[in-house]
């Protein structure tokens, strides 16, 4: 398939899954949700949010699964697309390619599933955006996290 | 407040303040304290000192509180700030964009204000860029740092 | 030396310290060992390996000493120059600078010379490149890193 043919479906990908894309949050703090410098995107730190948009809390190691992590990671990925769709101005096909994302998942000093607690956001920006989600990548375990949240995600993204 | 009145004011905030710029430190080991690629400065993690010179150390939530890692991270960004001038040739002006501020802090596994820790320098940097110190951010608890330090914060920008 | 003598002798050097270079791993999950956009190359975090390839696992502060953490490091420096030799099609002379490392050490709460530990990368990067290795950096200390490795770092080169 050509590129304008994947990026076409982004959105067809998005109803597929029955995503609905919310508008970013405002930041907790003294900061922006997102800055563009050329053609890149720089997203801030996204945190894990239940379904009633209460912070999800917890450690992993301690108090969730992978499996809940990586559910967790999922739901950034979605907050972090609708990020990305303010900053195209309200269309996702100007994203040329998701170049990085960093995971930063809250673990004990043992645990060490944080890249399969991470696929669950790479996995859906992957079948998003298909070759264009392709994207660079470091996982790793904090002390902690900012209102005790379990993942926090940043990406950056390279947009027409 | 036009784009060019709002950066040529960033040496009268800074007057304002009482802030006075330090050349940037030595690395403390085998890097250096930024490098320019394009029109994108990557300036390297720096970490938080005393007045005197020595590193201001801890660990949040155990030996420091809320309130000590914000005046922290305040100290951290006037290094940065320090820093980027350098990287602009001696003249801040030519700062066009705070993009990225990702910073690390120091933290027991149950603290978790690594957010408003990180406003300490967010702030100052808004306070001095105005519109252009509005920057993407990440901030997180990190099991511990070099030499003891409390606060880490590394930052890019887009200079003209 | 001119810029061209220099990246001219980085396969003289790599040969001179002995250093083969292998083909990138495959990824450990749902992404890619680097993305380009523009002249920027994001190289993804590359984990610690022992000499046969199995994941070279521990904490610094408990199961490691700094001197250890400095072999890790630079075997992932290998690594990451593996890569990065993909990314330049199979010829590391387009490197045209080593931009920025971020290293993230497995570490316990008390220990503080992942700056040292880093170095084991950096002098590396520095001693291959010469001046076109001269990188900003961030290190600091994790809970923890997948698959229990004790040392992730993650690269950005311009490439010509």
């Amino acid at each position: 398939m050509n590129h304008i043919g994947e990026t076409m479906s982004v959105y067809d990908k998005l109803k597929e899954k029955n995503i609905t894309l919310a508008a970013p949050a405002t930041p907790a703090a003294a900061y922006v949700m997102y800055v563009q410098t050329g053609n890149l995107v720089f997203v801030s730190g996204h945190i894990a949010k239940n379904a009633d948009g209460s912070v999800n809390t917890g450690i992993l190691g301690r108090d969730k699964t992978t499996e809940q992590g990586q559910d967790a990671a999922r739901s950034v990925a979605i907050d972090l697309i609708g990020t990305l769709q303010e900053a195209c101005g309200g269309d996702l096909l100007r994203v040329k390619r998701i170049v990085k994302v960093m995971s930063l998942v809250a673990s004990t000093p043992d645990y060490n599933e944080q890249h399969l607690v991470t696929n669950g956001c790479s996995e859906l920006i992957g079948e998003i955006f298909g070759d264009a989600g392709k994207h660079a990548r470091s996982a790793f375990g904090v002390a902690s996290l900012p209102r005790g949240t379990c993942v926090e995600i940043e990406l950056i993204a390279e947009i027409a």
